[in-house]
This record gives structure tokens, C-alpha cells and sequence, in this order.
């Protein structure tokens, strides 16, 4: 036992896998290169996005690796210190999902044989922890029957900024998993309109359930490459030849999302199973995301982490993040003022999405 | 001589006076009660604008007065050293221009004998000297006449920010001084387009010059308890009951402004002469018309004393001032951006005026 806390929701023979990367840059400046998103306490509620994962996951299992980028592997040990190093993955740079989870896939294979692994990104939010540790314990039962098992949001508006799931019929022997018929694309808004008139969709929200043994196995077929790699990396993992292993092999790794590699065209082959769930999830790409997900005081303002007044004049409405001075809106509405020690961001809620170029714009001069 | 300076437009026994009040609320957080507008470089030009008053002055005449609340005394005393402590008259509470006039006509009268004072505004901006000390040296020649002469301002545009002076016929014997027919108070838009269409108006800039004689000549007759208590606090001024005379005398003057104690009954007497001119004046009320008297670099922005790069994302023009990192707009035109180390206020160009309320907005809690 490496948690403190007792699990209440311990879901047998399960190893959890976070993929801890991306640095969400529509957050810029809380998240920048050296400080990701999964770093942030967004939320303000004192612990971050990652912690929040690896604390859901330590209720439903004592095994919980996260594949990080080398340069976060320090931050990383220090906010999560119920992960031992030797379920620390990290990478030497960033080889797209595919490869990381590939890897922690094998490393955990090759230590205690075929095992249920499931995939959580590091960075997003869920708010319903008891029906995730319910949905979880349906996938890895689907897990065991064969399947690449994904959990799937139902979806709670016609949101096009997320991939679609399309459902087929039920599962044999396994209540509450239905097979996937298709992955889709991020739809524009007409079609996400359709798909959830339909009912048949739910969100890709990225959560994979697989038995490691069926998760190389297809990738034997489908990237025979990352699938060599990550074995022979995974056999020289607990031995001295580690660091050599990883200089020669880790590069030559192809850059692919674990979707395209593995997911999509294995649900195209009736090899995907979706467990559907409303999880409260919640990937929070940028301000006004974050801002639809708190309630605002009386007067519409939502501060986080402010240590002085913001005040509000002929203004409806403002996120305010960060800063140690009053901050005074006047006359715009749904303002985003968001203060860090190395810069100043001034946005709206609906101009949100722009926040990307924001670094590269004050980077210039 | 207190002057560094030499004076190459020197006018004969003008003595200027300065008032130095009003906080400038919509300049807010630059402006606050303990830092008010004429204390600050607005321009970011590395000089304040009373610092740019009195030197303008100081080409003029030897004798400048500043009449200032005593809380700001210290500072104004710091800013401009030239101006001797026996020429800085320091008001022990705000009782509007009248009082603070009156009392240094007095001082000026009872220290060197009748006199012409000039008045001029510690925080207005004017850009063409040579012009200015034209308008004076008529003004002055106007004064010795008798009359209570003001300088007004040529209109630029329809302004309905400034009271207009409706000009009358030459007056006989100073060219380039005209009767002043009567003051207006501030017009509506539609007004104001019509006074500029009709040519006869110039704006009352609050700029007055007049012998003292006749200052408190015409105030014992229609502001006599200013006359009376000027006059006594005058008599005690330099000598060991100064202090005892302000605290008896001054809480009981009359609070009104120069403009309605004298200039508009005096105007409808025939008592008052305008001198027109083109001065390149501002009176720079708020970040919008501080925004209009700058030019923006090539991007649209206009950065005055920020110490890092302000970068524009989807957005057209900004005003940003102060600030220690790099500052970033996204979505949003014309924003106007201001740090101080007490508070930061985030509006735009158009929202300008309702700033005057963000300093209690933010003292709220």
C-alpha cells in the first residue's frame, strides 16, 4: 500500500495509467510550456487538476502510473507524492499518446504480466466520482472479455468542440457497455445538433480500458513499430539499461495519437466497447469553460484565487484569476482578467478561444 | 531669480497663480485622492502636469504661486523646488477656486501692491508655448485696463465636455482682446454644433487674468465674506498668526468656483474681455481623451510607462499604462489597461467616463 487513504471503490487487478501532458495553451498565462494545465489548480479549490486524477484513481486502485515529460517529472513527483518514482514515466519528449501509453502499457505487462490498465487524462475534471468508479469497474469487466473499452460522456449540449461516439447494441454478458459502431470527428454545430437529437452519441472524452495484452496485441498489427519499441523499452526499464534504451529507441517512435492508432480503426473491426456515463466530466480548454463551471457571487463575479476585492461597474459579469491588488472592471461585460506573476491577460468570455496567440503576442517584441 | 531657466517671454509684473486641486476621478487608479491628476506624468513624458505648468510659467513671470490642499503640499513642494515655500499657499480643507483665488490675489496685493495675477490650472495641457504666452501678454495688456480677462480656447470640435464664452465685440484699444458677452454652461451635443457653425464661441478653459484691485473690488461687492476673509488672512499671512487666522477664518468661506463668484455676473456687467487662441489645451479628463492626445505605434497601441511588451490579439487599438509584465489583449477594441501598485482597472475607450465610480467599487468590501 502506497495510499494513505483507504480505497472504498477498490476494483480488482486494475492499473491506472495518466498521461500527463499538453500544455493548454488557451490557459495561457496560468499554464505555459513550463507549467502546464494539469499542473494549475484551476478550480481553485486548492489541489490540482492532476492531484484531483491520481486521488480518483487511488480509490479505485493501489497501482497508478503517470507518463509525464521529463521536464515536468520533478513538479510532478512533488504534487503527487503517493506515486512511487518507479510509476513514474518520463518521457524524454513529447511522442503523442500513442507511444506513452504504449509504454506504460508494457512496463506494467512486464512486471506483472497481462493486466487491465485503463488510461486517464491527467487534466480533466470529474465531479461524480461514484458513478466514474462505477463506470470504470463495467469497462475493465468489458476489459476482460477482449475489448478496448472507452467510457463515453453522455453529452449535455451540442458542444463541437469534443469528438462523438457512435453506440451500437449492447454488449453480450456485459450490462452497461455497448459496442461502438464509429469514432467521429468534432462535429460543427448543425451536425452535433443532429447527433444529439439522435441519442445514439456520446463524448470521446479519451478514457481507454484494455488489457495490456490485447492493447499490444493490436498494436502489433496496426503499429508494429511503437509496439517493438515499447516492449523492448519495458524489458530494459528495472535494469541498467534504461536510460541507453530510452536515447536509442524513444525517438524513433512514431508521433500518433492512441485514437487514430489503436481506437478508431479497431472500433471499424467490432473491437471497441463504450461504456456510457454522466461523470460531471468536464475538460476545461479554456476561461470560458473554466467560468461556466463555478457560480458566480451575487454581484456576477467569479474570483479565483484573488487576494483583494474586484469590483464591478456598468459591467455584467467577470472571471478574475490571481492577483494580490483590488482589479476594477468598468463597462464590459463577461471580462477575463487573469494575473500571474509574469503577465497580465485581458479577455472576454467570448474571445476565449484566441487566448492561444496570446503568448506568442507579448513573446514578440 | 529662482529660476534656473532663463525667461525669453518675460511680461512685465504678471504674477501667475496656480490652483492645484480636483483629484481627477475617472483617471482612477493613476489619480486618487492622495495622488491627484496634476501630481502625475499623464504623458509619460517624464514630467508631471504641474511640473509642465510652472515651467511654462516660470517663462513668463518670476512669481509663481501654487494654492494646494496641505495633505498635497509636501509633494507639489517636491516637484517644483523652484516655486519658494512663501509662494506655496497651502489650504487647510477644499473650499472651491474662488476662496483658493482670493486668498493668493490677497497675499500677492498685500506683499508687493497692486498687481496683474494670472490663474491657470496646475493640470491642464497646453502644447503650444509661443502661442500661450501671446494670449498672456494680451491678456495682461487687457488686465491693466481694468477688465477681468479670460483666455479662451479656439474649438476644435463640438465638445460638450467644456462651458463656452460667447464673444462680443473687439475691445477698444488692445487688439486681439475681445467683450465677452456671456458664459454658457456646458451644451448638448446639438448646442455645441451650432455654436461651432456660428464661429462667436470659444471654450472657457478657466484660465483668468486680472489686476488684484479689481479681483477683490468686484468680490466686496458680490462675495464680500471672501473679500473680508482673504484680505484678513492676507494681513495675518506673513506673520506669526497665520495659523491661528486660518483656523478662525477659512472654514467659514463661501465654497463657489471663480466662474460663477465673478466671471459670469461680471461678463453681464461688460466687466469681462476674452482673448482667443489656439494653445493645442487639453484638459485631459479621462483615458479616452488621454488615448486621443497620443499616437499609437504601428499595432494600435499606445504604452505609457510599461516596463514590458504589450501584445494585441484580435483586437484594435489599446491604451496601456504602467505595469512591471508583459500584457496581453485578446478580443477586445480599444481597451484601456491601467496598473499602479494599489489596483488595476481593466475598461475601454468608450466606458471611460463611468471610471470615476471603480474607486469605490473596489473599496466596496
Amino acid at each position: 500500500m502506497t495510499q494513505a487513504t483507504p480505497r472504498s471503490r477498490a476494483i480488482g487487478d486494475l492499473v491506472a495509467i495518466v498521461p500527463a501532458g499538453g500544455v493548454g495553451s488557451r490557459l495561457w498565462p496560468l499554464s505555459q510550456p513550463h507549467r502546464p494545465k494539469f499542473l494549475l489548480d484551476l478550480l481553485g479549490t486548492g489541489s490540482t487538476l492532476i492531484q484531483d486524477t491520481v486521488t480518483r484513481l487511488s480509490e479505485l486502485t493501489d497501482e497508478v502510473y503517470i507518463v509525464t515529460g521529463a521536464r515536468h517529472a520533478d513538479a510532478v513527483a512533488e504534487q503527487v507524492p503517493t506515486v512511487p518514482a518507479e510509476r513514474l514515466i518520463a518521457e524524454p519528449s513529447p511522442r503523442d499518446s500513442m507511444a506513452a501509453i504504449a509504454l506504460a502499457a508494457a512496463v506494467v505487462e512486464h512486471r506483472r504480466g497481462p493486466s487491465v490498465v485503463g488510461s486517464f487524462a491527467a487534466d480533466h475534471v470529474i465531479t461524480e466520482a461514484e458513478a466514474f468508479a462505477e463506470a470504470v469497474a463495467t469497462a475493465v469487466e468489458a476489459a476482460r472479455t477482449g475489448m478496448i473499452v472507452t467510457i463515453g460522456i453522455e453529452p449535455t449540449e451540442p458542444s463541437s468542440a469534443f469528438g462523438y461516439i457512435r453506440q451500437g447494441e449492447p454488449l453480450a454478458g456485459v450490462e452497461g457497455a455497448l459496442q461502438v459502431v464509429a469514432f467521429t470527428e468534432k462535429p460543427d454545430a448543425a451536425t452535433a445538433q443532429t447527433m444529439l437529437a439522435d441519442g445514439g452519441y456520446v463524448w470521446n472524452a479519451g478514457m481507454f480500458v484494455v488489457r495490456t495484452d490485447v492493447l499490444l496485441g493490436h498494436l502489433e498489427r496496426l503499429q508494429p513499430a511503437i509496439a517493438a519499441g515499447a516492449r523492448a523499452l519495458a524489458a530494459a526499464w528495472d535494469g541498467p539499461d534504461r536510460a541507453e534504451a530510452l536515447e536509442r529507441i524513444w525517438p524513433t517512435l512514431t508521433r500518433i495519437a492512441i485514437d487514430h492508432a489503436i481506437a478508431e480503426p479497431v472500433a471499424l473491426e467490432g473491437g471497441v466497447a463504450v461504456v456510457p456515463a454522466s461523470l460531471g466530466w468536464h475538460d476545461i480548454g479554456d476561461y470560458d469553460s473554466l467560468a461556466s463551471m463555478l457560480t458566480p457571487s451575487d454581484d456576477g463575479v467569479i474570483a479565483i484565487g484573488c487576494a483583494a476585492p474586484v469590483g464591478l461597474v456598468r459591467s455584467t459579469g467577470a472571471l478574475v484569476v490571481g492577483g494580490t491588488r483590488p482589479v476594477a472592471i468598468v463597462g464590459l461585460d463577461d471580462a477575463v482578467v487573469v494575473e500571474t506573476d509574469e503577465a497580465l491577460l485581458v479577455t472576454t468570455r467570448q474571445a476565449a478561444q484566441a487566448v492561444k496567440d496570446a503568448g506568442a503576442a507579448v513573446a514578440r517584441d
